[in-house]
């Protein structure tokens, strides 16, 4: 019978999986060739993967194929963050500067690094674009932009939108160097020197530097690694902070993503109380599932800035971001007057001709599909190489792994042995202002897989067995 | 006798200058033709010439010729400025946004602009170098720059100060999006909410709108129209200020150039109590004389931040500036790491290579001589068609001149109605917190001469006249 014949062959392939025949991340027959080599029908191969899907074993991604999604069982999720509410910020800018000082060296196998590598980017076509922008700016890119930024660019950005039913227009728009630029522009706006702000913990370290350097106070919320703040933690503090900070998305470092209910809910008490929240949704695009997950911008009645740039998924280099300030949008135009004048013209203009052409779209996919692979190779590497009891986040989008180790490991230390033979990872106390996270790091898997890559992964994690005292 | 000969040829040179034969920016017959078609000797006609030059008559231009350069007696330069300390901040805002609106129209005549027109800019060989610079840079310039600046850039950004005697090497130079955005760095560094800096008057409203953005209390100091700031109004409020910032040469609005004694004496008193000084050093490069005026910087023992760009002489939509930070250079790092992570990377690279190859300096002799032969036609035009009693700066550099008009005449107003006549002027209210300048505007001339100018100037001046009532 037909129904036997689908279950037998998921059978088959479910047991090489669990016995790890198959590993995280490889890839299995295609449908065709399930059909072809193995006279199976088209249906049968259809109904035998669908099975499989559901049992989360494997994954299809888009114009690529299947692949085994298995994570084996002994690697848990990282623990749910408890900051003090104390402060402990001796030592971290020393830190930071350590591990950035290590960014540019290419012999280097950079786990720490904050973007994709150059080999996942779609380096020639923005040459193109960017040879046609010159040709067709008027004083071919030497002109001043207009201050809230290129038009095109905005009208492509709001459009982007729609996918998540944002219904954002190109007035909606301005555009930043990048979604720091942005969210600086909005804690600039919004903040005054002595307010308290509230942002996740673990929390990507450029805004605590930054509110920092403003003379805010920063409360660190509860983080789960899958669900991002607990919204009853933001609830308590509500009546002491000006303005909530929140990676709704495929969170740096953490990775994890926001429930929409989460979402909803966080707006709607910040709202309820006037508390602007600066989202900043730059991981947003790369997802991993069937589609974008929204942004708590959605949920919004005019007091969500919404930020975004394309540093994380185009070019770095270019220094395109954008903020969708809401009702703050003439404060936040203000701002980026007095302080940049306006954004460089070409790389605008380029970043505008691509999404224009629907080029970002079909870069995207595969990226999310290269990227997706990659994180289940990463897990898979930490299960088999790293000390037992490694927990791991699962990010379902972006391209950053928290990984939380043994006690006794001291990821700072960590670090220095590995930089000795030339992998850098970034320990987990850079992010966050208190005395936390010190047996954490991130790692990012934007880069391609390789065998280099997973020896390199098999290195550190005897390294870091060895800090097993 | 020959010392006869060359007087006469000087004395019939200079009538005709006096009496209006030869008008100031007309060009002169070169000596070479002195020599050719009236049989004169080389040695007489640049006798004569001299002889004209050393009364102020005529100035010689490299390669170009000999120019009049005579001031019709009744052009006096404006009033030095005495700020009362009041502020009057009401409507400002309001007055250059409107300015602000109309600078993207093509159609309108600009004297507004704070920048030189694109057909004085060296356009193609920009483009030339931009595509070079995609062409090498690792990533095509998709890659995140070094967060100091590209390092190409700040050598020959150092290497520009040898001429100046300023030896400082690429170490001592971190790049920014732009002058205002490096000045915005500065202040953002050395300054807190509720601290007072001290400014020229009229001052670069830019300054004034990001010193007010960050809580800031401003002291005009009273400022002479050639001279600029005067170091005995700086001295007496000391006590009070934490940051000095001046536009040392060829001050915008204003054109002025503090004396070298003045910077001697202005660096001297701020080190002698430890008070940085911003210096605005982006006019510089665009001098009139025989040689670049010396930034404040030269004088300096670490508290000056020197600031410079090429957004007036090459790219504004380029976004590329700099400071060269003296002692507070770590603190300007971490400012532009937090706010902005890294500059453009491409257009500082195309910069970069623009500057090494010479281009630089080629570019900037053709543009002191047309900016120099610009603001000679433009002191004429004001003379001749602007009410009578009208006072004008004479910049010897930039491109900038500051007109001072009957007191009757409210230049808010004279915007309204030269705007509808398609002329746009900055009125002189926009450069002052304080209520002041109100018949004062800025002209700018950096646009190539035509008759069509000269109308637009006619033409402003018959509006202004009819302001007289």
């Amino acid at each position: 019978m037909k129904e036997n014949l689908y279950q037998k062959i998921a059978c088959a392939l479910e047991e090489k999986i669990r016995n790890g025949t198959l590993k995280t991340g490889d890839k299995i027959p295609s449908l065709r060739m399930l059909h072809r080599e193995y006279g199976v029908s088209m249906t049968t191969a259809v109904q035998a993967y669908l099975e499989l899907e559901a049992k989360g074993l494997i994954i299809s991604r888009p114009q690529s194929g299947y692949y085994v999604s298995h994570q084996p069982a002994y690697l848990s999720v990282p623990s749910v963050s408890k900051p003090s509410g104390g402060t402990e910020p001796i030592g971290v800018e020393t830190l930071i500067s350590k591990v950035y000082s290590t960014l540019s060296n290419k012999d280097v196998t950079r786990f720490s690094l904050g973007v994709p590598e150059n080999e996942l980017l779609p380096i020639a076509k923005l040459n193109k674009e960017l040879v046609n922008a010159t040709r067709n700016l008027q004083g071919n890119g030497t002109e001043y932009e207009e201050i809230q930024g290129n038009r095109k660019l905005r009208r492509d950005i709001a459009r982007l939108t729609y996918t998540w039913n944002g219904n954002l227009n190109e007035d909606d728009i301005v555009t930043a160097a990048g979604a720091m630029n942005a969210i600086s522009f909005g804690l600039m706006a919004l903040t005054q020197k002595g307010d308290t702000i509230a942002v996740e913990s673990p929390v990507y370290f450029g805004i605590l530097q930054l509110a920092k350097s403003l003379g805010l106070k920063v409360i660190e919320l509860p983080t789960h690694p899958v669900t991002g703040i607990e919204p009853d933690a933001l609830k308590k503090v509500l009546f002491k902070i000006k303005v909530c900070i929140l990676v709704s998305n495929f969170n740096n470092p953490l990775g994890s993503c926001m429930p929409d209910e989460h979402k909803m809910e966080v707006v709607k008490m910040l709202s309820e109380r006037g508390i602007p929240l600066i989202e900043d949704d730059l991981y947003g695009d790369v997802y991993f599932g069937n589609s974008r997950p929204k942004p708590c911008k959605v949920f919004d009645e005019g007091l969500v800035l919404w930020s975004g740039s394309v540093s994380k998924t185009l070019a770095p280099g270019y220094r395109v971001g954008w903020l969708a300030p809401g009702k703050f949008k003439d404060k936040i135009v203000h701002q980026k007057l007095i302080h940049t004048v306006s954004s460089t013209t070409i790389t605008q203009e380029t970043i505008a001709n691509f999404l224009e052409k629907g080029r970002y779209e079909h870069h995207l996919r595969k990226l999310r599909s290269e990227l997706h692979a990659n994180s289940l190779q990463f897990a898979r590497a930490v299960a088999e190489y790293f000390p037992e009891g490694s927990k791991i986040s699962q990010p379902q989008g972006g391209f950053m792994l928290w990984v939380e180790l043994d006690k006794r490991i001291d990821t700072t230390e960590l670090y220095d042995l590995a930089i000795r033979q030339k992998i850098s990872i970034a320990p987990g106390r850079m992010f966050s202002l208190q005395n936390q996270f010190n047996n954490c790091m991130r790692l990012s898997y934007g880069q391609r897989w390789s065998e280099q890559i997973d020896d390199k992964l098999k290195q550190l994690g005897r390294i870091a067995k060895g800090l097993i005292v």
